[in-house]
């Protein structure tokens, strides 16, 4: 999704000007997407299909990241391709400024906006990232990210690449989903609630539940090397998202500060060794997820100056997470380097 | 002075909203004060004199923070009172909000305003702490905070306590100010150039003298317990200020951010040395300074939500400096506790 809040964005002030914090208020996220699926019966109209779908996907969003991940874990690459609008946009929503002349070279749009206005005229709410659009009408097929990646996981299986790993294991469904709903409230949005807070008292409730809820992982990762099971699962891919922002944007904008990531020594191992891992780090791109959120968020950096620290290059060393175990794709095996064209910029 | 900048104050906005950055431009400190001393020859019509003058220095302020320090380690405090203006304030200069009533109980004023009007009814620059009151009159005597604390080393000996330490030593004063000149434009300075930046090149240029600086000082420190000589001399305090407010609000707020202050371990074993020494520690109100920089500069932080971290207990935790020799008050001795009224809140 935009990391604004869809409400807020449809909400958004004078031009340029998006309101991200409303004084007095707590931060709530919008959470109604367009919930169709594309599955292998086509139930809402739309066939699992290669070459038929573009996933749009900003390097900047954490949503938009997990989408990203599973993709090239699964190697979904061929068969979904993936278009990338920049870090920064206005209140009119995402646009492909990083493309030869600022249009998507696949759907010829500049803007995110047109595919979501191609299906629906008036579409009201936010004009979020990450969002599938069918190639051949232009038209956006969902914005539902949790279902996304549970769909790459459970519908798309046919054309994974050999060696794609499970990362939604039937067994351990349950453990999954209720692990990741403790994430997303407390952190993969707590985040969020504490930066776009409009009263203090709404702040420290976030900041406090966040807090407690890394020092709950901290201990939960001291003796295990992922957070269900011994492999990776999509319950790790929603908590490394936020993890990998947390220092560069997290801590300082959001006010996030009672540690850094780095301080907290468990969290830390565990989140570099997802970055180290195929799949998780050769997808960030910190120039881009910095200039995001300090640009984007005028009402909480209005000079729009881009912090320069911290030193990302931390992230490349040792975790000594192997110690503990684990599989990391199971049975599976890592994703070969991403293809030509998806590239990040290397650290250091 | 005010942790504004002086012409900013002057030029400060709609009321209470000051403007600090001025887009485009780079931050210039405007270091015109009133620039009379008090002496002991009374050359400017002002002798040193005991229950005569007053000192006004907010807690939130690292300019007056030094004064305040240097007031306690000389054991001046019978001889100088202490006025403190609460965290905040608004164009119109510092209050006395946190006074009964509001009003200074020896000046008998709302606003430190009042007793530079008192002395230039069309006072043109920002009324900056620390300021030095003369108490018969009404009248600032001084804002020109450098001289304040040399002045208080020098011209006031005959009042200083048993023990007193030299805190500008005849033999190092031009070591000291060299030193101090190097900690100002990079350090004591740097930060506001940084946090106050108008444009990101003016802030990446005060980002990088900064952090070249605290390296260079990380380095110097690491064999040396002190700045200079072998005991606690104006210099330290100097820098002291600056650290002591470091992770609190310049790593966040200004965007000092390529590391913590606690993340550069020889700086930060010297400022807990400081820190836990008898007259530093003891001057500082953390929850004053967050509240100064994050409610007053409200074009950095429109918001005004104060942010509930770091954790500053981790600045009375070990760190043994002892090790390094040195003698914090050379032949002197540590000044005793602050009297009643002039305490601050204990950490943890």
């Amino acid at each position: 999704m935009t990391d604004t809040e869809q409400q807020r964005e449809t909400t958004a002030g004078a031009p340029g000007q998006g309101r991200y914090v409303e004084p007095g208020q707590e931060f709530t996220r919008d959470t109604n997407y367009i919930e169709d699926r594309i599955t292998r019966d086509a139930r809402d109209g739309w066939p699992v299909e290669a070459g038929r779908y573009r996933l749009v996907a900003a390097r900047a969003c954490p949503w938009a990241n997990r989408t990203v991940i599973v993709r090239r874990l699964l190697g979904l690459e061929s068969a979904i391709s993936l278009g990338l609008p920049g870090p920064t946009h206005d209140e009119r929503s995402w646009t492909f400024d990083l493309d030869p002349g600022g249009v998507d070279p696949v759907l010829g749009i500049e803007r995110l906006q047109e595919a979501f206005f191609a299906r629906f005229p008036d579409y009201p709410r936010g004009i979020t990232v990450p969002a599938i659009v069918d190639v051949p009408t232009g038209r956006v097929v969902t914005n539902d990210y949790p279902q996304i990646t549970l769909d790459f996981s459970t519908e798309w299986t046919d054309l994974h690449r050999d060696g794609a790993p499970d990362l939604y294991p039937e067994r351990f469904r349950d453990e999954i989903d209720d692990v990741a709903e403790k994430i997303f409230h407390d952190v993969n949005n707590g985040v969020y609630k504490a930066g776009f807070a409009g009263s203090q008292k709404a702040y420290e409730r976030a900041y406090d539940a966040l807090f407690a809820r890394l020092d709950w992982l901290e201990e939960r990762l001291a003796t295990q090397r992922f957070l269900v099971g011994d492999t990776i699962t999509e319950a790790d891919i929603r908590l490394f998202t936020t993890l990998a922002r947390f220092d560069a944007v997290y801590h300082g904008h959001f006010k996030c500060n009672r540690s850094k990531l780095s301080e907290m020594p468990v969290l830390w191992a565990y989140a570099r060794d997802l970055f180290q891992t195929p799949g998780f780090g050769d997808t960030i791109d910190f120039a881009q997820i910095k200039a995001h959120y300090y640009v984007v968020h005028s009402d909480i950096n209005p000079t729009g100056i881009i912090p320069k620290g911290p030193d990302p290059r931390g992230w490349l060393t040792p975790h000594a997470r192997e110690e503990l175990g684990g599989r990391p794709f199971g049975d599976g095996t890592p994703p070969p380097p991403p293809p030509e064209g998806e590239r990040v910029p290397r650290l250091a």
